[in-house]
């Protein structure tokens, strides 16, 4: 089966992480894999790292990054801290999907969450033609999770369930600073 | 800070449950009350239930239960194995807001997630005051993450953050059952 959780609002990787505790907790096998990310950096990984049957993997580096030609149409980003892709974040997403396969063709696992792959996919990082047909040469022999804004319309359309998480009302707004704990 | 995960999709009680997970994992201490709900029915209490500082109660019983008005505007629902709330609900959803109040009262917890509470609300089975009136005075204190569909606007209205989980895609609508370690 293939799950998605896409939209802008808060609840994406957290609902990936609870439905993945639930899959141990049925004695399922879980694999998480990050991109544009470092699990060192989230909270949660403090506790996952130490849960049988729950293995993580990040391939993402520190700091945030976007294209180009974004941070040229939106320059008050890059004040922000945000710096353009280089080589490198291609070459971390390219390995990340290529861990994924590996562990799919050996049946590692029971259930994949590809957390961020929506924003990889996006933004090019990841070959949408490599995910397609990992997804639906293997959909029935494990479940998949893949989370991030900006899902595509083909994924939501080979997917079996999606949920969009729409925010209604979000804090950052009212110039609320990220918490510990609660948002990472 | 009040969360609220609302909407028809799925990932609710998951997001609930991932975020739970995170404030673990940055030191904080967690209660999940379960409203409506049986906590050793669902997989995920394996995993939960074993962690330290994070504590599960809940306060349901075991099938299906709707209005009176409801089941009799839908007949068809009681086939499916529905029955009408009794005064057994009333006092168990009365119980769990009890339980609550009690460990808000004496700062047990940093955070405490109200599972399935706005259709508890939305039933009438939990009184709006009081559950209002525990939110405004102790916001400042603790976090509180409440779920389920049906949230009230005035919920919404004193909520930090509010996301809707929206259906965009449910295979129980393509007749494909519940599965175990994913939805339950």
């Amino acid at each position: 089966m293939i799950y998605v959780f896409t939209g802008n609002g808060k609840g994406k990787t957290t609902a990936a992480v609870g439905t993945g505790i639930r899959a141990v907790g049925a004695g399922l096998k879980v694999l998480m894999v990050q991109f544009m990310k470092i699990k060192e950096l989230s909270s949660e990984y403090n506790v996952l790292s130490k849960l049988e049957n729950f293995d993580i993997e990040s391939f993402g580096r520190k700091g945030f990054y976007l294209p180009k030609e974004e941070l040229e149409k939106r320059p008050e980003l890059e004040k922000k801290g945000f710096k353009p892709f280089s080589d490198i974040d291609f070459r971390l997403a390219q390995e990340g999907i290529e861990f994924v396969k590996n562990c799919v063709f050996r049946e590692k696992y029971d259930l994949y969450i590809l957390d961020e792959i929506c924003v990889a996919l996006h933004y090019r990082l990841v070959d949408e033609n490599i995910l397609k047909k990992l997804l639906i040469e293997y959909r029935g022999k494990a479940d998949f999770i893949l989370t991030g804004r900006y899902c595509p319309d083909w994924l939501i359309e080979i997917s079996d369930l999606a949920t969009e998480m729409k925010e209604i009302k979000h804090p950052f707004k009212k110039g609320i600073p990220a918490k510990k704990g609660i948002d990472y």
